[in-house]
């Protein structure tokens, strides 16, 4: 007899990035040709020095670093996001207006869990970011994908023909991942008018935004004086401060709204790791200097990537921002069964647009990611040197 | 307009720790009367310096402490676990059978996950530990409670009433959070027979275990080789190793579960905390004195409570073990009610019946819950002069 199987988690596809990293079994790299591994969007390299002290300190003789905090996590750190937050957005966000979790992915998992269940619908611009759709399949939950054509900038006057009586949110991710681009403000806007007409809740994820090349404000969402009625907004600690292994991310919400939130949270986590809370707000205190160097960096490999496309006349450079590009091939051959050639011919690990689109869309066939925050002008000059000499 | 409120979430309880603190707000406590917190199960001293040392030097030198990890966790980690339990158990537990999670609330919403949904139910004795009804609610499935009467141990033949087609899962909690009881091994195993029999999965907590009055294996189920057809095991390693904002835990179960965890640990998680989980190993491999030496302090608490409950005839001691005792009180009063008085009148703060029964059950209204585990010899004793003295 076998145990019993929810059928929505059953029908839940396996997490993209496991899957790609099982097509490294058996492959062989040299040192003349090693791997580029474009396929993650995470920092590899270490936090700076002094957060990593600011860590062991409080690991060694700060006791509250080792108990249980509150749920929503620790009040210096909301505090210091609502401070942070309500300036660089020229908005008003209070302290309880955010709550902290184990990481970003948690923080969409903890919102739409108060907002959707089985049978509701979610509406995904696509290409999405596949462990929202995941998520979405293993609730029951049904996602309506929003196809945003070769621009990936989703358009609001086809998102209203989407709307049912079911439909709950409308989720956006600027800038996008896996799309690299960087929404309009006036984009943003326009979904939040369609979302507050609708009684709709508009998540925006901006787990890139200390990487846009825009500078200022990317939008003005929050200088709307009535933003917590529709407005949900989540953030990671991962990229920014190169905490990805310590799980910290960020919810900005209605307080109401944390309430239920909270019901998720202490279920699901209790609380956020308290060494990793610590990290994150020494980090916000610390380095904002060191933080805009980052950016910069990555702007130039972002202009990098973008002049390597342009010598790669048969590619076609979809959107490039943030950690991303993404591209349409050359080749009459579907993008999965391409990652896992270049993998073998070239050594270069990404991943195919087929896991950020709808089964059987035709897009995802000629698509893929590149993560390339990790790979410095050097390793991007091999990238697209290998991409040049290549055979198929 | 309103923004949507998914109906399974609103329905759900608030947290009772939170909600038990906000009792708290207006009472007065002096130096001659502190409080006596006895509402949560978490330690609260730091690690042992070694343990501290060693997440210290993680955080300065470990480059990996910083990255992601693999979904299910450190494989040295699931490793030292399947060797450890594999002998301590009397069975054979495999690395690719335990998966680490971020606490062991989390490792409960994972397997359950990969069982039910909406409309399928599951089995809770009662009283029952509040999370897993939260966890349970907010998915839209139905918690049947299964009584225990006042011995507070489940009865299988009981439990075998209450199944329909639509049962997914039963869940024991031993040593038990809220009853202090430890399960005898026949119950354990009575249990296993009637889910191996219906095609359920046993879910068997053992966040306490290490807390157990009695010497060698507290049970014999991993002793069936058969064991992963319908087992599986939950802990925690908050309590062992004071790590409780760490967040660790683990889940023991058959592998092709624990491909169906690995998608919700993706989408939730993406990985445990990295130094949690460096915590959680250095603590194995070198805190089995120290933490037997913890136990041998729990175990003198416990016997202080059941001594000052034979003390208080008017109360009856309904279990007494690990970090809990389950109490009737004598008072003409509900045990809400009760709770905030004690807390006016005698600074002390335990959780009332109502928190761990169903809604409207009137075993609730009798019953307290007491988490002694955070209070020494001294502070009991003066717990029990100020319950003598407590005049309602």
């Amino acid at each position: 007899m076998t145990l019993p199987l929810n059928p929505a988690m059953a029908a839940t596809d396996m997490p993209p990035v496991m899957e790609a990293r099982r097509w490294l079994a058996g492959a062989v790299f040299t040192p003349e040709r090693p791997l580029i591994n474009v396929s993650q969007a995470a920092p590899v390299d270490s936090p700076p020095l002094g957060l990593r002290q600011a860590l062991a300190e409080a690991a060694l003789n700060d006791p509250a670093a080792h108990i249980y905090g509150p749920v929503l996590g620790l009040p210096a750190l909301r505090a210091e996001i609502a401070s942070q937050w309500s300036a660089a957005y020229g908005g008003a966000i209070a302290a309880n207006q955010v709550a902290i979790t184990q990481g970003c992915n948690q923080a969409f998992t903890a919102v739409m869990s108060t907002l959707a269940g089985a049978g509701d619908e979610v509406i995904l611009p696509t290409p999405w970011y596949f462990n929202h759709k995941m998520w979405l399949d293993m609730q029951g939950v049904v996602t309506v994908p929003l196809a945003t054509g070769r621009s990936l900038i989703p358009d609001a006057a086809e998102a209203a023909k989407l709307i049912t009586s079911r439909t709950r949110a409308i989720v956006l991710v600027s800038p996008n991942n896996p799309g690299g681009v960087e929404y309009p403000a006036a984009t943003l806007t326009a979904f939040r008018d369609l979302a507050r007409a609708q009684g709709l809740a508009l998540i925006v994820d901006e787990t890139y935004r200390d990487f846009d090349s825009r500078s200022g404000m990317p939008h003005d969402l929050f200088t709307d004086p009535d933003w917590p009625e529709t407005l949900i907004h989540l953030y990671s600690f991962s990229k920014a401060y190169r905490l990805t292994g310590h799980r910290v991310g960020a919810i900005v919400a209605a307080s109401p709204r944390l309430a239920q939130v909270e019901k998720y949270l202490d279920t699901v986590a209790i609380c956020p790791s308290q060494l990793g809370q610590i990290g994150a707000l020494w980090g916000m205190r610390n380095l904002s200097q060191w933080l805009a160097g980052e950016r910069a960096e990555i702007l130039s490999r972002r202009a990098a990537m973008i002049s390597g496309f342009k010598a790669l006349p048969d590619w076609r450079l979809l959107g490039c921002g943030a950690y991303f590009a993404y591209v349409e091939h050359p080749f009459a051959l579907d993008s999965d069964q391409l990652a896992k050639r270049l993998v073998q011919e070239a050594a270069i690990l990404m991943l195919p647009g087929t896991m950020f689109q709808p089964a059987g869309n035709p897009d995802g066939k000629r698509q893929l990611r590149i993560a390339f925050a990790n790979v410095d002008a050097t390793g991007i000059a091999e990238m697209f040197r290998r991409l040049a000499a290549l055979k198929l």
